[in-house]
């Protein structure tokens, strides 16, 4: 299991010519450490005097954005392994015998299907690591003040994230020669860089006011 | 040591409520991966018919690359945990008796100093983040057709490694006195986050017309 290697053995690992783990991997790490900083703000947050001073409302809203960063967190470290899981099925699908026609075509069609089913991962990825920014917002207008960078550094790195795993997408749709699936995707990844930029912009804007530097 | 963390406890750790490591040494790590997919990238290159079908020079450029990437991605390793190390004697400076006037100057020239150690960190990330682009570049021109979109995430995760190093130089800035040195490097980290990004998006470029999706 990937995230059972040590942070210097997994860098030497990506670094390497195996061609798994790559991008998707890393883009799913970085999503993992997004959530993570904002689990971060938000315990450092929680029962410190400016908290306690919040209305229940706000202190119930910051204890269950902790609880969904935490269910983020895991479920980005579990995509960094299925990315590598599934790329390797495409790797597979590749090495098929192709000396007959019927041969030819079954590999064909399993290279298809093995290439649907690793653009999935990156595309769950890249709408997941949007469901995060809600929370990263949070994190920055309530979040503990001297760790409000880390709010900063999440957006950051979700975004990185995102738009990583989008180009895991497309990579693969140019694979496809499902052409219709090809557009809807295509769009549909595009849309999602442009908002999550969007919702970039506007949490370094807080941080850096709230920064002041 | 933080390198020697699995990837799952690092996450842990990093969201947990102890403050170090934060998101000094989360931007430390997204450039140890950035380094990396530039590392595998000329690993998944050299040697192959592509690669054998160019020029010396180029090739010599490739070697060379790649040299550079994996001298870069264990300094960015380094960081990671000075970032960690510096930032917990900013913790201790604040932890000086504060009793009598003699006390209170003494903590209050430790604590700027501490500060000036702690910044000096990310921003000498930040522009080691920056050198990394040279070499994104390359992989991102004679890169393997297969790894380019890892070119590509390399580039997203230089530039969020940098621009959340540059946060975090902001943010230690914000406590200084020094008002000519907050200028001077509030400019400086300013610059960097401009630079970089025209070259990340000149990098997505390449990369996006390569895939073709």
């Amino acid at each position: 299991m990937l995230k059972e290697l040590t942070v210097e053995n997994f860098a030497k690992e990506l670094a390497s010519k195996s061609p798994a783990p790559g991008g998707g991997s890393a883009a799913a790490l970085s999503a993992t450490l997004a959530a993570s900083l904002s689990s971060m703000v938000f315990n450092l947050t929680i029962g410190k005097k400016a908290y306690e001073n919040l209305k229940d409302a706000e202190k119930e809203c910051i204890i269950n954005a902790l609880k969904k960063t935490e269910v983020l967190r895991e479920e980005y470290l579990d995509i960094m392994q299925e990315d590598t899981t599934v790329f390797l099925k495409v790797m597979d699908a590749y090495k098929m015998p192709k000396d007959s026609e019927d041969e030819k075509n079954l590999r064909k069609i399993k290279i298809e299907e093995a290439y649907k089913l690793a653009l999935e991962v990156p595309r769950r990825l890249s709408e997941k690591c949007f469901e995060l920014y809600k929370y990263i917002e949070i994190a920055a207008k309530y979040g503990n003040a001297n760790a409000i960078s880390d709010a900063g550094v999440s957006a950051l790195m979700i975004q990185a994230a995102l738009e990583g795993a989008s180009l895991n997408v497309k990579i693969n749709l140019a694979s496809l020669e499902d052409i219709k699936l090809k557009e809807t995707l295509l769009k549909e990844t595009n849309t999602l860089i442009k908002e999550g930029s969007i919702k970039k912009d506007a949490i370094l804007k807080i941080v850096e006011n709230k920064i002041g530097a």
